[in-house]
C-alpha cells in the first residue's frame, strides 16, 4: 500500500505536535511538510523535545502556496477564520483537507456566522465538506474533499447523546451538557495568567456560561439532525487542573420508561461497529482514555425524575482532536480506521 | 468575654484537623479535649505535623462518657450513624452539639432512613436540632441544642439556588446540580486505590450518578421548604484532581424573563447580611475561596433557553464543613459570626 | 499599642497579595497604601478575588514620591535593580524599608554586581541595611533602616546549614544544595510557556545548573560569615509541579564523627529560641508548612560516607518571602515576632 | 519472524499493566499468559479499564507451575524476595526470565543480603543472570537466561554518571545523587495515607535519606565496575506530586579541567550507538520522556568548584522499568532494540 503523503500547516501547537507524534507510528503515511513560522528551519524537536531521536523532520515556513504540492492531504491546524481562506486552493490542486478549526464544521454558513461572529469567506466550499465525526458520517467523510474536524466538547457531547435522539428516547428540551476539560484544551500559543500554573493548579473554573460557548452550535446541528427536529442544549464548559481529558455529563428527560440496562443495551447496539467507542458498566474516568482515541460512555437512569445521566470521556487531544483527525484520514484514504490509533490509554 | 470550652470527638480526620487549626486562632474559644483512638496520648501534631510549634494539645482516647464534662460545646466528627447514638448524652449534660455527620440534618427522620439506609436511633432529638446553614436558619441555630452541620455539596447547592426559590423565580422541575469536588472530600481514613495519587491525578470521575448521592436529600429538604412546594433535583458529584474546593454548577428554568443583571441584583439583596457569601460579577473559581469560609456565587441567563446557570464555589473543608461549623458555634454562643473566620483564601 | 502604618509598593504580584492577606490579620498594623500601575484605582480584590469581602483597600498608582509619607514602613515588592534607586528617598523621609528584591541582601556591593550583572546604584545605603534572616541577625534587623529580605532558596539553605558551620562540624568544601520549588517561585508577572499549566504540570525541571543561580551568592555570604572562612556551595534549583513550597536537600561532609541524634540535639539547641524553626524527627514535607511562616528541618548521618543529609522545608511565599518580611517588621517595630504569623500550615 | 511467546507473572500492578499496554503494539511478540490472583478469570481490562477494546486477554491465577510452559520468556513482576524462589524452575524448563524485582540485580549475593536484609535463596542462579542495562551490558544480556531488570533510580543514576567514570574524568569520592520521582514509583498495591491524593498532592518529601535507599547498592556496583575501583554514592530519593517520571541530579568533582562542551561531546560519543539515550543541549524535563523509553541527559560544569552537575530524566515506568525490560527482551531474542518502543513521549 502506498503511503499517504501528508502536510501539516501550523505544526508547533498541541494539535500539530500530536499529529507528528501519532503519525510517526502510522503504518501507511508519511509527513512530507510541517510548517511553523516560529520554528521554520529547525527540527520539530526544537518545539517538542520529546521527538528528539525519533524523526529528522524540519519545520518549513508558513505561507508558501506550493509547499504542499506533493501532498495527498493537508491537516490545517490554525486558528478559526483562517482555513476558510486557503482550503479552496488546496482542494483546487487536488489535495484533500482536514481542518482542525471550526471553519468547516457547519452545514449552514449562517450558523457559522452566528457562533463565530464573522461571515464565512468560502461558503461554496461547505458543500464539499463534511462534519468529521466518523461514528455518524463515515460514508460522507470518505468522499469529502474537506473534513471539518469536530470540536473536543462537541465530540464528547454528540457521542453521549446520539443514541438517545436517534431512537426518540428523550425529550428535545431540557438537555443539559456539563463539560470538564483539562487545560491543554486552551491551546499552546494562548498562554495567559489564567493558565499560569500557580493560578490554574488546585482550582476549577467555569467559563462562557449561559449558553455562549461556540461548541453549542455544533452540538445542536448534529443532535437536531439526528432527532429530526431542532433542539437546543445548555452547555457549560469548565477547566479542571489536569493536562488532558474531557469528562462530559449530559442530562436528558426520557420519553417513556427505560432502565439503565435497557439504555446500555441500546447504546451498545448503536456503537457496535464503532471501534473507538466503548459503552462501559463501571463509570469511566478521563484517565481510562488518556493518550488514546477512545471514548468511553457510561450512564444511569434516575427513576425519581425519569431522567438519564450520561457520562462520556475522551482525551481532548485524542478523540477530541488529533486521533479523530487521523481516524478521518484513514477513512478518506480507504484504510482501516484503527491504523496508527491502536494505543490504549496510559495508566497510570 | 469568657472562652467557649470545646471538645472535638474524632479529631484526627480532616474535619478534626481543620477544627484544631482554625480554632487555634479563634479569639474566644479554647479546645479542652480532642479525641482519637489512633493517636491517644500523642500530641495533635503527631497526626498533623504542621501544628508542631503551635499547640501542646494531646489526643485523649475516644469513649470516655465524661470526657467532655467541662465543655460547653462538642463537635462530633465521626462517621454517619454514630452521633445519633451519643449526642443525647451530651445534651442531657447541658453540652451543646455540632455534628459534622448527616445524623441531624433531616427534619423528618424518615427521610434520613431513605437516604442513609438505617433507622434514626434518636428521632426525638431531631426536635431540638436544626440544619446548620446560617444564611437560612440563624435564629433557629442560636437556640438549637444540636446543630446538624450541612454536607459540603449541599451547602454549595442550597446557597446557589435559595434566592431563586425564595422569590419563585424558577420552575421547581428540571433542576440540575452538577458538583465538582477536590479529593479531600473523600475523607482521610478511607484512602483506597481510587484516591491513590497515581490513579486520581490527571483524571476526572463522576460517581453516584443517577440521583443516588445522599446530599440530594438535604438539598431537596431545604429548597422545598424555601419554595413552599416539594421539588426534586438531579445531582451528580464528580472528583477532580485537586485537594480542596467545590465548584457547583446549577441549572434552572426561569419563570418569566429576567436578565443576568436582574438576578445578580436579587442575589445581592438576598445575601446582603451574609458576611460569607459574595455575589460576584466575574466568574468565581475554587481557588478564590481556598482555605476560607467564603462562598462566591456568579450566574448568567441564557435567553435562548430562558435558563439560568448559577456557579457557586466553596472550600469543602471551609464553608463546606469546618468554617461553617465554627460560624454555627459563633451564632450559638452569641459571638460575631466572623470570629476566627477572617482568613481570606490563599493565593496562589 | 499604636499600629504600624504600612505601604506596599508593587502590590499586585504574589508578594504583594500575600502581604495584604497576611497583614489583614496582623493585630498591630494597618496598610495605608498599596500601589500597582496595572490596577490603580481598583480595589485590591480586582487582582486577588479572594480578598473580596475582607477589605476595601484600593490600589494607588506607582510613582508618586510622597505616596508613602504617612507610613512608618514600606515593603518594596519590585524586580531586582529597582529598590536601590528609590529606597534612599524613603529612608531620608524617616520611613523604614523592607525590600523583597535582592538589592539589599549583599554586604559587599561588589558581590551584588557579580551575581546580578549590574553596579549597585546606592552602595552607601548598604551600610544601614542588613540581611533579614531573623534567626541569625535579630539585633541588626531591629536597628536597620533597610532590611534586605532573603531569597526563598537562600532562606531554606542557610537555615539548613547554619548550625553545622557555627560549630565547625562540617568541612567547608563539597557542600551540595539541591532545591525543589513550587512554581509560584517564578512570580506572577513572568508567566511564559514554561509555566503554562499543560507544560509545567506532570514535569520536573532543573534550571540554572552548574552554580549559576543568583541565590548562591547570598548563601555563600551568610555561611562563610558563620564559618569564619570563605566557602562555596553547589546549588541547583528545580521546579516541581506544585504551587507553593520549597524542599531543600543539603549535603555536607562531617568533621569527626557525629550521629544523627547528636546533630538533632545540636540543631535543636541552635534554634531553641527561634519560634519559626522546628527540628523534627520524622522527615518533613513541604505540605507541613504550606501557608505558614514555619521552617521544618530533619537530617540523617550516613556513617558509610560520614556525610550528613539535611532536609529543610518552607513555604516559598511564607518563610521564603512574606512571612519572613513580616517577622522582620515585627522585630523592627519591637513587637512579638509571632504577631500576624500564628497560622499553622493548611492540611491537607 | 516467529513471535516471542510471553508470560507475565503478577500482571495487575503498574509494571504488569505497562507490559501489556506496550506489548500490544510490539510487532513480534504475543502475550500468552498473564497472572493475577486478584483478577483471575477476568479480562485484563477489569484491572486496567483503558485496555477495553484492545485485547481479550484474561488473567490466569498465580501459582500453577506449568502455566508458562508454552512461553519463551516470562516477565516476573512480583515483590522483592519472590523471584529468586521460582526463577530457577522456569530456567530449568528452558524459559528465559526478565525479573523486574531486585533479586537478580547483584553480581555478589552478599551485596543483595546487605541491601535487602535477606539471604539470596538461589545464589547459583546469579551466575547465569546479568544486570539488564543494555547501554552497558548488551552482549551479556543477549546470552543471559535471567536478566535482573534495573531499578528506576539506578537506571537514571548510572546512565548519568557512566561516561564520567569510564573515562576517569571524575573523582570517586563525593558523588551525590539526588533523585526526584513521580508517585507511581511507589507501586500500585501499596497505597497508603502517604500516597492518598490529598496528602501527596502539593507536597515534596524526601525519604530514606542518609544513604539507606536500596538502589544505592546497584548504583555502586555498576559505577565501581566502570571506574575499576570501589566507589560510594550518597543517594537521596524524593517524591514529587506527579504520576510518572524521574529527574536525577548528579554531582561529581572533575579530575582536571573540562568544559561543558567537552563533556557533552564525550557523553555523545559514549552513547552514540544507544538509541534510547539522547544527550541534549537544553536542560531536559521529565515531561520530555513521559510515556517513552527515552533517557535525556544534560549537564553543566561549574568552573568555580570544578564540579559537574548532570541531569538525567526517564519515565520511571518506561526506561526505568517496562520499556527497559522490553528492550532487554528484544536483545535476548535478537530483535531490533527499538521494536515496540518507538513511542515518543506524550506532549503535553
Amino acid at each position: 500500500m502506498s503511503k499517504i503523503k501528508i502536510g501539516i500547516m501550523g505544526a508547533s501547537g498541541y494539535g500539530g505536535g500530536e499529529l507528528i507524534r501519532t503519525l510517526l507510528r502510522h503504518p501507511h503515511s508519511e509527513i512530507k511538510v510541517a510548517t511553523s513560522n516560529t520554528y521554520a528551519g529547525k527540527p520539530v524537536w526544537a518545539s517538542f523535545p520529546g521527538l528528539q531521536g525519533f524523526t529528522d523532520l524540519q519545520y518549513s515556513p508558513d505561507g508558501d502556496p506550493s509547499a504542499f504540492d506533493e501532498c495527498d492531504l493537508v491537516f490545517l491546524a490554525r486558528d478559526n477564520g483562517q482555513a476558510m481562506n486557503f482550503a479552496g486552493d488546496y482542494v483546487a490542486r487536488g489535495i484533500r483537507v482536514i481542518d482542525l478549526s471550526a471553519d468547516f464544521r457547519f452545514r449552514d454558513p449562517a450558523e457559522y456566522a452566528v457562533w463565530y461572529n464573522m461571515e464565512h469567506a468560502s461558503p461554496e466550499l461547505t458543500v464539499g465538506s463534511d462534519y468529521g465525526l466518523p461514528e455518524l458520517h463515515e460514508q460522507a467523510i470518505r468522499q469529502a474533499s474537506i473534513v471539518g474536524n469536530p470540536g473536543c466538547y462537541a465530540t464528547a457531547s454528540i457521542l453521549a447523546l446520539a443514541p438517545l435522539y436517534s431512537h426518540e428516547l428523550a425529550h428535545t428540551d431540557n438537555i443539559i451538557v456539563d463539560g470538564k476539560s483539562g487545560i491543554s484544551g486552551a491551546g499552546r500559543s494562548k498562554f495567559s495568567l489564567d493558565y499560569h500554573f500557580p493560578e490554574a493548579n488546585e482550582s476549577v473554573t467555569a467559563y462562557k456560561i449561559g449558553g455562549t460557548h461556540r461548541h453549542t452550535g455544533e452540538i445542536e446541528q448534529e443532535l437536531s439532525a439526528i432527532a429530526g427536529a431542532p433542539l437546543k442544549v445548555s452547555f457549560t464548559p469548565h477547566l479542571v487542573p489536569m493536562t488532558r481529558g474531557i469528562l462530559l455529563t449530559a442530562y436528558a428527560n426520557l420519553v417513556g420508561e427505560k432502565s439503565t440496562a435497557d439504555l446500555l443495551g441500546i447504546y451498545r447496539e448503536f456503537y457496535a461497529k464503532a471501534p473507538f467507542v466503548q459503552v462501559v458498566d463501571k463509570l469511566p474516568s478521563t484517565k481510562h482514555v488518556a493518550g488514546s482515541n477512545m471514548c468511553h460512555i457510561g450512564l444511569s437512569v434516575d427513576p425519581r425524575t425519569n431522567r438519564v445521566t450520561v457520562i462520556s470521556v475522551i482525551d481532548n487531544l485524542g478523540k477530541g482532536m488529533v486521533g479523530q483527525a487521523i481516524q478521518n484520514m484513514n477513512i478518506m484514504f480507504h484504510q482501516r480506521q484503527e491504523n496508527g490509533l491502536l494505543a490504549p490509554g496510559l495508566w497510570p
